[in-house]
């Protein structure tokens, strides 16, 4: 599903018909380029860290499956902001001071869902595989959680500035995609010792 | 399927070009949002249910196939009405009297093939795998069945009233989100006594 | 690729902003409904077959590689065609005439294709399974090529009148669904004769 | 991701609701049809080479994955400038000049990308499966590496003629799926001897 939603994120960025030659229009149109990179970027994530939170689920209760439903729910729902962001942030004062929020703080959704979802699965380890180390534990649910404070900064920026707003996005989502895990690194010294070569011979096939 | 038609919902929820100001736009916009949420969750338990009816299904037969392409079809219609009851709560009178009616009578149509499908599979335990106990073949008949009556009630509010009929739509739809699998043990007493714990520890895997 | 084909059918099926009430504009509708269910049954029918006739490929060459990228091309291109007819058997004479040969041609196409396909691999058995009895090639190579002829014949109706090539093209796929795989013990009787039961009983799980 | 991305493209492709009989529109609009042909082989034939590619990928890491997002991002873009194509080719002669270029340019991005990720895997065989024989990494290497001039060319052509390119484009998708291989045949001798009887009786099920 995370592979539906990310391919769609094109199908909502378009161009307008009218407004000068087609090399104007286009470049006028970077707010939609960003937004779908940013998008697509934050869904891609996503995907990674979902993937690789199941593989450490051991069972599944009913409350993982509709807080599961909860996170495609507010995934799914991220083209339509995206699709805002993009057109209005030419719009009036009023108009960018309501999509840049408004998309941001979609984000927002999607961090506290993510949250509640691995703590209903980590916390006293319930529905953890047996034999998941705690500190990778540990990692992962700071990990997850220090998304909901950049988010949040985030989307405060955005009632300021719109532009600022999408390039820290940019810079939160490409964070993420630093190779190393550094973030890991910094918070659980633990790792860091652990495998001093870094990952670039890592063993887990995750193509 | 079901992955890309509940992901396909979002491509029909737009927003209004004209009309004041974005915020304004996207305030006016909420029957669009229930719509979304409401199809979303019916199609997201929908999915569960397909999942967990296959897995008590033995063997397959030419019937079988026709009545799941039904299935299909009419979830994959699903979009369209949804679609529409978001941009016509706002028109006259009588379009929303079409408008509300032609959405929630889509899902009475689901439920009706839903419930075929799995009478065609269960009647006689003609297609059912042979270790599945007989209460659990009842309470997913009673269960499924339940939903003919409660949707049927909501189209009939639905050409009263739109927007009492999209809420009673909503709880309908939490309402088998419940954690303990309520219905089922209100209408099965077997399951009840045989599983005391809850599903909180449940063994089945349903990531 | 058929099931994102299959589902995204009713994203082109849209309803005119304007032209009275809602009702009447959904009734006037009923080409793109009509249009919708016959595409949707033709590729289901497509997908199971497809499905089946790669149960009985036993390798895989370069040549059934680009003929299954030309039948998913032609399966993809379908909405196109099936957007087009619905909302062009309201238009003058001469559209008429045009979208619905557009329509229906594109079956044939197809047909053609997928018949390319089946004989690439069936000729001379080069690409079948071993234990795969010859009656059944047979029987599968036969209907499948009847789907030419049909198709063709409904491809001429439509240049006489749209509307009763809609329904004879309805006909055409409803007849694939018909119990008993009617087609195929019409034409070997070997299967006819081996399997006395009917198929109620079959154990393929086409689930 | 590959196969969504694929069967988006024809939902892009829509109708001019004005301008003359439907068959004139239908005609007008070669332009989109092309493209939609074009785009559908390139993604056909980078889906195959994807897939071959991770076959022989014995481990992944985390450079691995963020080029393969990467990957997915600029295929997933693709269905915007097929739109862009088809409609503006018919434009003024500044709009042609601009849209055929940024289509073209489109899959330079998407080779490079795609070399990229290859080298990343194949450079000393780092994260290659034991077994696959060096000539085979050549032979992969040259190929997917001949990608980018070729396209680079046919981008230098767009800016001189839109059409020239467009078709030069379907030339270069359409050698990619000539039987025999010839390609790597022509660029590794070593292939050439190793495999005689050509590939029609291959034991690699791609289907």
């Amino acid at each position: 599903m995370f592979a539906i939603a990310i391919t769609l994120l094109i199908i909502e960025v378009g161009v307008n018909e009218e407004g000068g030659s087609l090399a104007r229009r286009l470049a006028e149109q970077w707010p939609s380029y960003v937004a779908f990179v940013v998008s697509f970027t934050v869904i891609g994530i996503m995907w990674l860290n979902h993937h690789q939170m199941f593989r450490s689920i051991r069972v599944a209760d009913h409350g993982l499956f509709v807080l599961n439903l909860a996170l495609l729910l507010v995934v799914s729902f991220i083209p339509l902001p995206t699709k805002i962001v993009g057109e209005e942030l030419h719009g009036t004062f009023a108009d960018r001071r309501t999509a840049a929020p408004f998309y941001v703080s979609t984000f927002v959704a999607v961090s506290v869902v993510f949250n509640a979802l691995w703590l209903w699965a980590a916390r006293g380890r319930r529905l953890i595989e047996p034999g998941t180390p705690q500190p990778s534990i540990y990692a992962h649910t700071r990990r997850t959680f220090l998304s909901i404070p950049t988010f949040t900064v985030a989307t405060l920026v955005a009632f300021w500035s719109p532009e600022v707003a999408l390039i820290l996005y940019g810079v939160i989502a490409l964070s993420y995609l630093l190779p190393g895990d550094w973030v890991n690194r910094l918070l659980v010294p633990e790792l860091r010792t652990a495998d001093p070569e870094g990952d670039a011979e890592g063993t887990d096939p995750r193509g």
